[in-house]
């Protein structure tokens, strides 16, 4: 079994129908919930050293790291973030840096303004760290709804993050590689994320692959996805490898935390395809696999 | 560095003054914010196979372990709990019995009305669960706001998940040892958190030791505790024990998660001692220490 198979078993296991939740168990990018009126919105990731902290990062950039991913499926839902909470295992390596880990943290939350209200450490043979992240919402996207006739739309070219683990994996430094923001300290697309949200019917952020995005809306959504070579932008990778290549790491790639919606508008970003009847996703006519990157450092 | 450094340092970085944070990063058993006008209470708990599991627990307890744990914290508040998250690090070892961890969660869940809302699964060489409650309470109570003059209050005798946990470490089968379900099943005391929080001063958990409790409380109070002995029950202990251990089991063991509350009236449990002017923990006029068992398998 693989990880989308256990969110299955699992979602399974924890249905839920009452009217105070509104988007229960890996159902979304994050479970949307009935508090005070508000619609509340929450989401947990884990993240270990072994598998989703690329080489070379620095203990600031890991207190970055986990946060980010977090605020990025608050932004995948139209969120605005409030509160975070995290779980921190440290290793004998890295607990000497545990003050620089927390102030990385602290300085992503700052600048979306997040209260950081609590912490759980324990300590561990692996570093890792569980984040959980609240934020609320007036109105929220889900990854279910796209229409039929809706462009869908990315924020912005995909494949910096992986194009430049890759470079690091083949022994560049970390000052040569080609986009090291895009792999140490990707920003979470919280501001475009609620501006779209006022008039997407669909979206999600994309962590493990524009091609696990697109799958994933035209499933849950019943509908199909067409998508063309030519609106893909690949300037940004031709410069570093193929061309081939460059549109494997577009399409197959992640880690870059940007936003995939459908809408009749697409105010942020440019438009990559069209949402059709039917089902499955297509480029060029083509059907698109389904992979991705689940964890950085992992083929789906 | 121990835990306690480590949460004091990341409390100095996560310091904020937010008028919709009411209790922030580690000052207590939970955070709590206000959305929509309510007292939303928020904890994180995360849990090791190595650290945590009593050897020979099943995986439908590991489940309940999991969540107990954090509703537990938010009983120690006087919360209701709501929903839960979760992330779950899977090894090897476990995958196979994902199913029934999570059937496990969902049990204690439906006891408690508690909406498991999400999660995130992952693989690592070790188990582990980082677990995330979210509760709402009218009046939540602290563990620095204990009166001089006030009763010091617990909900039930203590040490027999430790007694537990030994005799199983001494070779017992789990159907001998003597307290199996204070080890494997601790029961979260969330109905008599809620009443008690309608009039206790101070209040928290014994997750570690009641020693380390009521240290908490009297350092954060700016007050000093006194305890006597002849209050302190063993006889659930003594006929497997020596009364000298017995005593410190009741004392320094944890993973009961009992409650220990102080208020001008007991009205669950019994009275250990009382608030005092001054500082320290005292039993029978002498320093009581500050130890106990962070994890259940390590002394502070």
């Amino acid at each position: 079994m693989n990880e989308f198979d256990l969110i299955k078993a699992a979602n399974k296991i924890f249905s839920v129908s009452r009217e105070d939740v509104l988007l229960a168990a890996g159902e979304d990018d994050c479970a949307v919930v009935r508090i005070g009126g508000k619609n509340v919105v929450l989401t947990a990731d884990v993240l270990h050293e072994k598998t989703d902290f690329p080489k070379g990062i620095r203990a600031e950039e890991i207190g970055h790291l986990s946060l980010a991913v977090n605020l990025s499926d608050l932004a995948a839902m139209g969120a605005k973030p409030l509160y975070f909470v995290h779980t921190i295992t440290l290793s004998e390596k890295w607990v000497g840096n545990f003050g620089e880990i927390m102030k990385g943290m602290r300085k992503l939350a700052d600048k979306f303004s997040v209260a950081v209200v609590g912490g759980d450490i324990d300590f561990g043979d692996e570093l890792s760290i569980a984040g959980f992240a609240v934020g609320i919402a007036d109105r929220f996207v889900t990854q279910s709804n796209a229409k039929v006739g809706d462009f869908v739309c990315l924020t912005a070219p995909l494949g910096k993050a992986q194009l430049s683990l890759e470079q690091l994996l083949d022994g560049a430094e970390r000052d040569d590689i080609a986009y090291p923001e895009s792999l140490f300290t990707p920003e979470p697309r919280i501001a475009e994320g609620i501006e779209i949200a006022k008039h997407a019917n669909a979206m999600t952020d994309i962590s493990d692959s524009l091609a696990v995005s697109l799958h994933l809306i035209a499933e849950k959504s019943g509908v199909g996805i067409e998508i063309k070579k030519e609106l893909l932008p690949l300037d940004h990778l031709t410069p570093y490898v193929e061309k081939e290549k460059a549109l494997e790491l577009f399409l197959y790639a992640g880690g870059d935390y940007e936003l995939v919606y459908t809408s009749k508008r697409c105010t942020h970003g440019f438009v990559i395809g069209k949402v059709v009847k039917g089902d499955g996703v297509r480029i060029d006519g083509k059907e698109l696999e389904f992979r991705g990157y689940v964890h950085r450092f992992h083929e789906l």
